[in-house]
């Protein structure tokens, strides 16, 4: 059964009630992370806590906890829940008590986070995308509840009984409502380039330092719509799915050619994550 | 004091309190409207009671309540209230009792509303902009609750002593982070003409009808940057401060050169808002 916290008390999700105070609620003035993992080993959660901070640092909110103090909540939470294998989301929200655009009176920041129950072992590996227009704000390099864009195309997505929707903008591709995006061209690796057009996910900056590990090139530059249905492989990566294959793209055929360098990596990416789970002590 | 209804249940406002299933909290799922009025009173209620079943079916929300429900659930919160001068604000959000970017599960739309006392009868007149590049998604036609860049470029305005932020796409004025703008040059009223830039603001289609009445000349086309800068009068709109006269942009004298045009479009329009409030039957 789903369990959170929120402003210093725990319970069931389902008991969970948030105070309209929450400018969650009514501005998306709020930040979120998610990571994944077993019992105590949560995987490359410094790098979440760090950029759900760093995230709230850039917008100015209130009177944050420090990294540990927000590791040891997430921790109690997740110990609280019961549950082994785990969801975990946190969310840091701006409140006040009247209702105003400016956040200047904003006194206090409210902490969320809710562990689920997630499965870690059997993610499916293909995946089919449909492409929409990217008509996101210029501020997707900042993981905010701003979130209704994806939630659109995600939505589309799966009435077409598809697994995820790429962006693009204009000609170039920036990445999926859920997931960064790259591809294998002879043997490359590309993928976008950090900037307010993507956000900057954990899973795909550990994907390149794998690749850097293993000595498979890549580059960090934007690709173009006609790149991608190229390419020799598209991958897509994502915290809770880790990395998976795409094979089709708006019905079409894309990919498959370089399943030699698509599974080098993606092996490379599993077997990080599940050395990790397994280990004796990670916390 | 403050006064709500959530789902059947009506309550103090500050005893509100929301389940963690309604998406408006960590999905941005959630399109909202505001309206002012006097007793039963309310101005232009049936527009903006249009306006958000409007965004809600274009976004897909399930089980929407009819407009004639969904006003007398807002009329039942005002009188329950007790407050006369009110503002209220509706909102409608998805819910899911998981997480998941896909809305295709969704089967209850959430309805909150809440009333406050607003001040009604002494709006300043003269306000100072700041302005700023316009990062926002290409759904401003939406009213939702995807609201972050308008709370940090009206927390910067906050910051500035100022009261608002114009946004500009490239040289091109959109609207102001929580108003819509209009210029004033050679006796004409200019306006961005209607698009995913800008909100289709109430209060801005009621100036256009009221100068169209008073035989002033419009066009809704973009303006640019300079030509702000140079207009006879700026002027913005927005349901709770009506029309308000923009002296200073970035610490700049802007406009001030059309008194009379100015003050006939504003006094038309405040005439037809205290008119509709000091009326003895609009209910």
């Amino acid at each position: 059964m789903a369990y959170a916290y929120y402003n210093g008390e725990f319970c069931k999700m389902e008991d969970l009630r948030i105070p309209a105070s929450d400018r969650a609620l009514t501005f998306g003035d709020s930040v979120y992370d998610v990571a994944i993992g077993h019992g105590d080993n949560i995987y490359l959660l410094d790098e979440h806590i760090d950029r759900i901070l760093r995230n709230a640092k850039r917008l100015g909110m209130p009177d944050l906890p420090s990294h540990s103090e927000l590791e040891e909540l997430i921790r109690l939470t997740v110990k609280g829940s019961g549950i082994i294998d785990v969801s975990v989301y946190f969310q840091l929200s701006r409140d006040l008590e009247f209702r105003s655009h400016s956040a200047k009176k904003c006194k206090k920041t409210n902490i969320l986070i809710t562990v689920d129950f997630i499965e870690l072992y059997n993610i499916p590996e293909n995946v089919s995308l449909i492409s929409r227009d990217d008509v996101r704000y210029l501020l997707c390099d900042i993981k905010t509840t701003n979130l209704l864009p994806a939630v659109i195309a995600s939505s589309e997505a799966d009435l077409s009984n598809c697994d995820e929707c790429v962006f693009l903008r204009g000609d170039v591709v920036t990445e999926c409502a859920h997931s960064n995006i790259a591809i294998i061209k002879d043997g490359v690796l590309l993928t976008h380039p950090l900037s307010p057009h993507i956000l900057p996910g954990i899973t795909r900056g550990r994907l390149l330092s794998l690749a850097s590990e293993l000595g498979v090139p890549y580059r960090e530059r934007a690709f173009t719509e006609s790149e991608l249905l190229s390419a020799d492989e598209v991958m897509i990566t994502s915290t809770t799915k880790l990395v998976r294959r795409v094979l089709r793209i708006d019905g079409a055929v894309v990919g498959g050619r370089d399943g030699r360098l698509f599974h080098l990596l993606s092996d490379a990416l599993r077997d990080d994550f599940y050395r990790f789970l397994m280990a004796e002590e990670n916390s």
